[in-house]
């Protein structure tokens, strides 16, 4: 009874949520909060997915709601599930509604839409990405728990970047498109958003698998798992450039995270992956949205900037040009192509790039609908065209916004990129101690059970003193005199500074570990001897006072190893 | 020495039948001899096939020869050889000559070259078929060893069936098709006629694995070896209608045959793979045809009608029409059609068809190139399509000329496919004996040393007579004598004829056996008391004259096992 009590509260704090955030936009249909509520009680507990909710973009069929594509000329309400909505609903998960999207999953920025441009949840004055851009936002917004999107050219991914989620594009045709409205039929793909990377993982697999009714459906193949030492591909610096501002830094800063995780990273050319992108719109593969609803949009011309969004329906009638000839050419350098692309990145694990390259406003959306557009999708586009799996993960923030960045890979390596991502998404970080928290210390064991480990000596620039605190156990703090000149502290030849060393903690450990610190001790940044900064112990101020300065001995160690009876 | 001397004088033997042969429609280009000569003789005699002499079909490049592709005005020379031939050669075997075929790749009959039509080996009234026209009839015609095709629609199966031979259309992209030129890019196969399965197969395996160039070359996928207990689908009878005369019991027979090796036969409607087949000429995809060559039809049509074949010219010219959006409706219905088929062969090892439809004359495909083409591609047109492997493989005669079937089984298949056709290609014999091979009888150790079972125990019809012959060890002489009614002989109420039994050899075992048999007795057809007729032990006459005739014993054993004495 509880639990389901429980279902139910969750339902109605969604809708709550749905209102509080007024963000319209991101709804095309919401089922009435009751129905939810019922269906939500009645799920058995046992479920994988018991209790969760979730939202389906508006081109993913979901009984007896509309499916509309974000056309209202192109609505029809279908009697059954998709095969995606009907597994994840066998597996305990409730629809809450259908989100908007860009008209025909057509778009990489969320604003092509006849309901409204979906805007950033982290800033109103952003687009959202897209197409998927309601489904992202919902989540990124807290709403629901999980959504669907679909990916043709990076519709799954570029949305999560900028919503700093999770985005996960299985391999192509691993989840069937049955009950999806195509985009570019051969190249869509299901799509999963999450802010936990497990969550989304764990609902990619339970919609994998054929279905008998999707022709282009796929089995999993069993690739092998990581190897001993993983070699992680990086695009050339080159490769990098017109990236917004902050944003190469903030990807050189996940580079660094993947080496220190001990990966191998090397440089390699992805000139024909980036040449395969281009393809996408500027060749005849583009034929493929008017063979899915090009007919549509033919017969409703006098629509065009109603109903049908006109930077759409540009581009979907653009395809009835492309002659069958052009396609068979543009295929043939496709597939040079993605020969030379695996070749390159023949010997690595995956690729890792920015998940986008820049994050618009709206406004500069609107002042360039393609052109915007189309820088965002420099390292998505050609995942589906040359057959790979990737996966988008939050990596942080540059000036307040989310960054994110991507691991592409073979088809069927989803697992291998999730197991890179995992690492990734829990990385490490390394920390200052100065006293007791020392090897051999009486509070090591403390890092120990954190997932520790030592990485190397160090000493504070000189311009830190180290007191004797009134702490049982013993503890020193340190404190940071910029004010005051080195030489006023500095009492042996050989040193400067306070002894410490620094540990590697993984995240949660390290998280745990803060969130157990006692008073006076606090978390800050450190200056190095060597210039570098590093998370060190500091203290509260309060408690130095009246405190022994030891700061002479050079580190607690040297104070506390003094020859008893020593003047102080 | 001797070796070289002999690698030389095959080259001699083989430019003597070219000679003898008079077909020079068979060859665009001949190699000279004595280079040729040259060549084998240096060959080291432990290649896997070296001293082997093969032609290669002239879209197929070979250093220092011009590739013609059947069209004088697309002619060029390459410096170095295909990928396929390369390899063939780095194996030892050794190049006789480029050979006709219809241009560009584009027929099923042979008909359609400048350098004229190829004339079947067995019937020069007749079709060689196509397009491989003249590799396959170069193999038929014993000039060499084996010889290259390409396989688009059929083109290395169905020459191949005309001409008696084996033909391998391995999984697309197992051969990479560097150096050749498309027909249809994304469909071709490099494949290989010989007059032996092991010869056909080694080449293609030869040959197979990628060169790092072809961008669709593909490795080879270790499958499952046959199941223990293999089921083989065939068409339902209605999609056996309009084969030519008596080829429909051809191909009842070599079902039986796969019966009789120990595979359960099963009828799939293969309608799906029927409608694929139908798509590749009267859709969307012919436009690749139009994307490998139509630019150089396109800039020379004041050539159609001399250089250039005017069926093929305005078959590929008329690729130019389809829209790229119309090529994704056809692929959208090929998939569709693709995944049906395959779950209608889900369960079934290979699907056995006759290789092609009907044996037209020269004439009769003068009359209509392209209807009586069509007609030809009804089994082969959707195999590459559909991304599967086949092997056509000689079954017999129908009125003096060849009859093949086919085996078509999913991609990277081929060993599977080959290990079927190898049981086929050594069938069973079933022997009747009435004497000393009987069971327990002196000679019927022979029988089981070539491998015989015993199916069952028979009697011929009444009309035969047994006579005991004067033979060590003793033997009885069976004699048909239908000019005497059968009561003339009948001697008891309880059985008519001659008791005998029937034993099934290997065909391999049964030849070696029927090489050995000693005068008087021969191998000839018995007719036995059901009135079906079954291969059977008879005598020469001489040897029966003033034999005593024992038909009254009913057969050998009640003969020999008379009490002694009794009357003869």
């Amino acid at each position: 009874m509880s639990g389901a009590h429980d279902a139910a509260a969750r339902v109605y704090d969604a809708f709550d949520r749905i209102g509080a955030v007024d963000r319209p936009e991101v709804w095309i249909a919401l089922r009435d909060r009751a129905d939810v509520a019922a269906e939500a009680s009645a799920v058995d507990p046992s479920l994988p997915l018991a209790g969760l909710l979730f939202a389906v973009k508006d081109n993913i069929d979901v009984a007896g709601l509309p499916t509309t594509a974000a056309a209202r000329s192109y609505a029809y309400t279908p009697d059954e599930d998709a095969t995606a909505v009907a597994r994840l609903r066998a597996a305990g998960a409730v629809v809450v509604g259908k989100t908007n999207l860009d008209q025909f999953a057509t778009g990489l920025v969320g604003t092509r839409s006849p309901f409204g441009a979906v805007r950033n949840a982290w800033d109103p004055t952003r687009i959202s990405g897209g197409s998927s851009s309601g489904s992202a936002t919902a989540v990124a917004l807290g709403i629901v728990d999980f959504a669907l999107g679909t990916d043709t050219a990076g519709s799954g991914r570029v949305p999560a970047a900028l919503g700093h989620l999770v985005g996960v594009k299985p391999t192509k045709g691993l989840v069937p498109n049955t009950g999806v409205v195509p985009a570019c039929r051969s190249q869509d793909c299901v799509t999963v958003f999450a802010r936990s990377l497990d969550l989304a993982r764990s609902a990619a697999e339970l919609m994998a698998g054929p279905d008998g009714r999707d022709p282009l459906a796929r089995a999993d193949l069993a690739l092998a798992d990581l190897p001993a030492v993983p070699r992680i591909a990086v695009p050339l610096p080159s490769q990098l450039e017109g990236l917004a501002p902050g944003w190469a830094s903030a990807f050189e800063r996940a580079v660094d995270r993947f080496r220190a995780l001990g990966h191998e990273v090397v440089e390699v050319d992805i000139a024909p992956l980036l040449d395969a992108a281009t393809l996408l719109y500027d060749g005849a593969f583009v034929a493929e949205r008017y063979a899915a609803v090009g007919a549509h949009i033919d017969a409703h011309r006098d629509r065009v900037g109603e109903d049908l969004d006109p930077t759409v329906a540009s581009i979907v009638l653009g395809g009835a040009r492309p002659t069958a000839a052009e396609l068979f050419a543009d295929q043939e350098r496709l597939d040079t192509l993605g020969a030379a692309g695996r070749a390159a990145l023949d010997g690595t694990v995956a690729l890792l790039t920015p998940t986008t390259t820049w994050h618009p406003t709206l406004a500069e959306v609107a002042a360039d609908p393609v052109g915007a557009n189309s820088r965002m999708g420099r390292y998505t586009n050609f995942a589906n065209l040359l057959d790979m799996a990737s996966l988008a993960v939050p990596a942080g923030f540059v000036d307040g916004l989310p960054f994110g960045v991507m691991l592409t890979g073979p088809a069927f390596t989803d697992r291998r990129l999730a197991a890179l991502a995992a690492a990734f998404a829990d990385p490490t970080v390394d920390l200052l101690v100065v006293g007791a928290h020392l090897r051999d210390e009486p509070l090591n064991g403390q890092l120990v059970a954190a997932g520790g480990t030592l990485v190397r000596e160090v000493r504070t620039a000189p311009d830190y003193r180290l007191y004797a605190l009134d702490t049982v156990p013993p503890k020193p703090g340190l404190v940071h005199r910029p004010d005051e000149t080195p030489t006023d502290t500095a009492t042996t030849d050989t040193a400067t500074g306070i002894a410490g060393e620094v540990w590697r903690l993984p995240a949660r450990g390290f998280a745990t570990f803060v969130a157990a610190l006692p008073a006076p001790m606090t978390i800050g940044t450190v200056t190095l001897d060597d210039g570098s900064d590093v998370t060190g112990f500091l203290v509260e101020p309060y408690a130095v006072e009246g405190a022994e300065d030891i700061t002479h001995h050079g580190g607690w160690r040297a104070y506390r190893e003094q020859p008893a009876g020593a003047p102080a």
